[in-house]
């Protein structure tokens, strides 16, 4: 049996492998496709502190590498199914059934696409899903935000600070956002709204170029020249193993407090999984370790 | 007037620096004595995840120049007082008097001293107040802890993994620690409780060699050769700035909540000057973003 199993291997996975590592807990650290998670599909990272200037991989690596440095790689098996209730929490993989004192679930979020031409081979090379992470490339730029809700709205100011354009595209008349979002927006001159539009492809070769944009109203076609289109439509996170099993929100983000514990004994939810305001490569690599340390608290107090 | 002033200039106040720079918040960084917070007495960091075997003030540096890379450079000026409850808050150094629509305490904390020969004179060298930090160095080795509570219970057990023989010195003739801490510490049959002991001096030229210790019952006085002294006798926040002002627990540290806000709007709190569960550089890093993150949300909803 593992002291702990950690599923998913983004930057809160690694994390929690670096702590329970230094903690000489018996860790089994299960990814089911590739390891560093999101951070992966992430051009440049400019906001994790210390680490500047470093592409997505590069930095999943150093993760990686760290954890490794402490015993903890990932293996690379498919959960399927879990039993948390009991004191030994059970795994089970394609391959294995595994068992554990502990389980951190750090499987990490994936933003909403629009599903839209030009999307996924233009990712990465003007085509963003997080603009606090990406936005200050742009800076004397044109780009457009899609989406109408408090992230697209808040991401059009933060944009707009830099780039010298931006077209917030909604496919509403009305945008979903809080009304003081909505003013605070309304007052920056650069922020052009194109209401009732959808986006219908996005054209580049190396990078992106344009948009294709369609008026639903009067189903008039415009192609606008933008350098990054920010996509905003929202995130789902991959709670789909514990959908039934813990306590999650609205959106099936899994509910735990500030400590990482959900309302399973034994059961912790790091990254961006766990519901959460700012969801950060920073803030999961700390959910990683948070998450750790109650374990070691959990087990010293439940297995001894 | 600032749209953010930060005080402090720990891997908290850098965080905050890196994330208000990018949200092009108009920042001040205050700084009283040095940049970098207790990591710059840290003679090895291995736990921050992604830059592993970097010395504290590396680290330090390293987040100095990210903050900088985004316009934020500590200012060093002493803080003597702040006028936090109106819209307007006012911070009053030494030199000046400065005004901003949000202010971030990031003051962090302080490790409790013995007060006893050696123990400045060797801090780094053998001498250390984090056995999360610093416990994986001691393998194989003779280690110390000082100390009865809970924190010192747990850097003995964490270390029992490690050190060949741990020595827990306290100077009561029973832990305070939580009981099943302490039965979970019994079991270690590497640690050696040392009862009604005090330490009297930490002995080492280049490092440490030894510590002389005394029993309090028999006045009876022994040298015991360690490696490493671990002294767990508690932190102290370095909130004396806010206290009356800010909501404080028990032992003075500020009361805020997962997203960092304080009990009075515009005023967060960011760091092992919060109450947590774990203070590390990691958690106080993702406290720094989050604290930006809830003051541009506040700005936009009270400054238009």
């Amino acid at each position: 049996m593992y002291d702990l199993i950690i599923i998913g291997s983004g930057p809160a996975g690694f994390a929690a492998g670096v702590y329970a590592g230094r903690a000489k807990l018996n860790t089994l650290l299960l990814e089911k496709e590739f390891a560093g998670g999101q951070v992966v599909n992430t051009y440049e990272v400019a906001n994790y502190p210390g680490l500047p200037d470093m592409t997505g991989p590069e930095l999943a690596m150093k993760m990686q590498e760290h954890a490794a440095m402490f015993g903890v790689v990932p293996t690379l098996e498919e959960v399927i199914d879990l039993e948390l209730e009991g004191k030994v929490k059970k795994v089970i993989t394609t391959q294995n059934t595994y068992e554990a004192k502990a389980i951190i679930i750090a499987t990490g979020a994936r933003w909403k696409q629009l599903g839209v031409v030009g999307e996924q081979e233009l990712r990465g090379r003007g085509v963003s899903y997080c603009a606090t992470c990406d936005g200050a490339f742009f800076n004397g730029k044109v780009t457009a935000v899609v989406g109408g809700g408090d992230t697209a709205v808040e991401d059009a100011i933060f944009l707009s600070r830099y780039a010298k354009k931006v077209y917030l595209i909604h496919r509403r008349d009305e945008l979903r956002a809080a009304k003081v979002l909505q003013e605070a927006l309304f007052q920056h001159e650069n922020v052009e709204i194109l209401w009732d539009t959808q986006v219908k492809e996005i054209v580049g070769e190396q990078k992106v170029e344009n948009i294709t944009v369609i008026n639903k109203k009067t189903n008039e076609t415009r192609s606008l020249d933008v350098d990054g289109v920010f996509i905003a439509v929202g995130t789902d996170p991959n709670s789909g193993l514990v959908q039934g099993k813990l306590a999650l929100d609205q959106q099936s983000y899994i509910i735990a407090n500030e400590n990482c514990e959900t309302n399973i004994p034994g059961v912790y939810a790091a990254g961006d999984v766990r519901q959460k305001l700012l969801k950060q490569i920073v803030t999961a690599t700390a959910d990683g370790a948070v998450a750790v340390y109650a374990v070691e608290r959990y087990i010293i107090e439940n297995w001894k």
